[in-house]
């Protein structure tokens, strides 16, 4: 049958595992929203014989992930196994055999994702991975094709389910991280090794897609500051919430005069802004642009169903293209772009120290900031005997003047210790 | 150049006049980042002397919309005069013509879309409109491609600014309906004649474009029940607040055992829900599915920037189709699909009632909902001597069985007044 195709997975676990089974349970449904006929062919998992929640014919698990893509049957390749090895040679193996590769995977797009974007473009077929940020919230697309007249300048998202819901424990209930952190990890938000949510290296990777995608210049996954939530405390975000932040991790890709930056760290937010009521495992990713002012896109960020919803979804955009034999032009294209230097960036800075509580102090800290350039914008003071916190809030300065600034306070006598510094978005300068 | 493409647009009104302007001053850009040269070649437009905020070299004006659609370096048609005559005709001799249209007129589509769509379909062109439902909202790619495998239950959205406006204003200032549409109108907000937004005829185009993409069955425009607000009272407003409710606008579309239904009306949503907290002119849709639990997209819904902005988006994709010389299969299959009975679908009512306040009034009123087999959830009680207010809310039952009630209630003796009926939408039965 002309509307056919012959699916091979790379990887069979929570998503591919969900996928397999929709398309074998849904498959009629499927067929009579597309046209499609969606074949399951090859299956490359690492132990065939593990039991499954899912039935396919004898002899379509395999060990062997090449033979996924060498299988003449198989017409568009699907990469649920994750990492960069052997992920990548697999991929670009299906991609150089002319067949659409449709991806979930994050590490791979972001660490390595031009050369398999130019094999896709060399071969003239689809490589897609809406499911490779924001899990079943469609981003990619809205990005890369219906916002492509658009001159965004500025991405922001929670894009990482496990910190989020440890930050609203936090904040709603008073939880220290390590506690949160373990009840994340007992509810299954959180992996028993959590470091690659908590260290936002699993947010930096979408910071550098969402931010290639937005501006057209490719961001390595390298090219992404990024700090994690280990070190928030819930005396942070009570303070924050005493004026009115909420801290959330972000992924911020922008625009700056200097060039693209993308990074990822703790942010105080509004506690009016659209993304500070974003709770518990929940993703959302906010644009702002000069025509659509700001857009907000909220839903399901992880787990095997949204995220196979939105792999299903490339999987019928590719193999309606494979049947066309349709080579449309790629959805963007990027160009040698400026990257941003960090500390060339503006940021506002919310600094806590705890200091000597003597006159003359504030003075000393004023003048610190004023050594740098830095302008302070509020200061938050609360006594507790000869000693004293100080919650700074600054008005926007260059990173790296901020920096500065905060080494010196470190040095100045009356300043018992930095305790700690998170950066401030807010609308005003 | 191989990358060129002459685009003829039909009206240059707000929408259009900014999508020429951004063309022409944003060229390079655009160019930069889609790779695309996208050249405005004909422009049909009532008075070719009017002033204009863009500049076209002499002879791209023309008074003869046919002529856009005819004249050979016009490879690709943005439609956005609006309305469904002469509309029709143009767009349907463009597509026949095997140009890709581009159009951001929800009457059209709503109304008249299966033609237009077999007629793009058999001639192998793009007919592409984003901008129709939602403004500057990605929401038509979303639903048609990235959820295309997902078995959507339900879509509601707010999709009318100006009804959204007036009664955000009626519920954070206690405004009457009255008053809050002449501050909409003095604003911008609502057209000197609000007719078509009030109505929720505006809306009921948008209901019927969400129903035929989320469910695959055509839903025509005749085919959407629809209610205004025009009826919604500050005090329908005031009690819903007290029971912890916002009146919003919805258009909703839903996929019920009797088949699709789609339909407008004012309805009490729960303050916690996630478009209870969409304010102003700023429009949202929500999405519920199996695999995706709830997606949420909030943005601009209308004004000449954003809804440009979806429009460029699908002027892009379409002439990187034209390009590629692609014949892509359709988006979105449309099947024949049963259309629910309004009658048949269960709802939930709340009725504010005007009673004499005199004892057993109460029974007589609850026998009236029990013979029609409707139950009550609760009510809401409030004497003024020797009349009192009533407000009851009732559990699911199909329509037309409330109906029924709400005709009984009308001929008791004690029932002064059935003073409002306004719809539930809450997750409990």
């Amino acid at each position: 049958m002309e509307n056919t195709v012959g699916i091979g997975l790379l990887g069979a676990g929570t998503v591919g595992g969900t996928l397999i089974r929709r398309l074998v349970e849904e498959h009629e449904a499927i067929g009579a929203k597309t046209g499609l006929d969606l074949q399951v062919r090859r299956v490359a998992v690492r132990d065939p014989d593990k039991p499954r929640d899912f039935t396919l014919p004898p002899g379509v698990l395999t060990e062997d992930a090449m033979k996924v893509v060498t299988d003449p049957s198989v017409g568009l390749v699907v990469e649920v196994m994750g990492g960069q090895d052997p992920a990548f040679d697999l991929v670009l193996a299906a991609l150089d055999a002319g067949k659409p590769v449709v991806t979930a995977n994050k590490e791979l797009i972001a660490a390595r994702g031009p050369d398999l974007i130019a094999a896709a473009e060399r071969q003239g077929v689809p490589l897609l991975f809406e499911a490779a940020v924001g899990g079943g919230i469609p981003i990619i697309r809205p990005l890369s094709e219906t916002l492509a007249g658009e001159q965004i300048a500025r991405v922001m998202g929670i894009v990482n389910g496990t910190t989020n819901f440890i930050l609203t424990r936090m904040s709603e209930d008073g939880q220290e991280y390590e506690t949160a952190l373990e009840e994340a990890q007992v509810l299954g938000y959180a992996e028993p090794d959590p470091t690659a949510d908590v260290s936002g290296a699993d947010a930096a990777a979408k910071a550098a897609i969402l931010a290639s995608l937005a501006f057209g210049t490719w961001v390595g996954l390298d090219q992404v500051y990024r700090e994690g939530i280990e070190k928030v405390s819930a005396l942070d975000i009570q303070f924050a919430a005493e004026l009115g932040y909420v801290i959330k991790l972000l992924a911020v890709a922008e625009r700056t005069g200097r060039g693209v930056c993308a990074r990822v760290h703790p942010v105080m937010l509004p506690a009016e802004h659209p993304l500070a009521s974003i709770r518990g495992a929940t993703n959302a990713i906010y644009i702002e642009g000069p025509s659509i002012d700001e857009l907000l896109f909220a839903g399901p960020g992880a787990g095997g169903e949204p995220t196979a919803s939105a792999v299903l979804g490339d999987v019928i955009d590719a193999a309606r293209e494979l049947l066309a034999g349709a080579v449309v032009a790629p959805r963007i294209r990027f160009a040698a772009g400026a990257l941003a230097d960090f500390g060339d960036v503006t940021t506002k800075w919310s600094v806590r120290l705890l200091v000597d509580d003597e006159p003359g102090v504030l003075a000393q800290i004023a003048a610190a900031f004023g050594e740098s350039d830095v302008s302070i914008k509020s200061v938050w003071q609360e006594g507790q005997g000869s000693e004293a916190t100080l919650l700074i809030v600054t008005h926007g300065a260059a990173e790296g003047r901020q920096r500065v600034a905060a080494d010196t306070l470190r040095h100045l006598e009356p300043v018992r210790e930095v305790e700690s510094v998170i950066r401030v978005e807010s609308p005003e300068a």
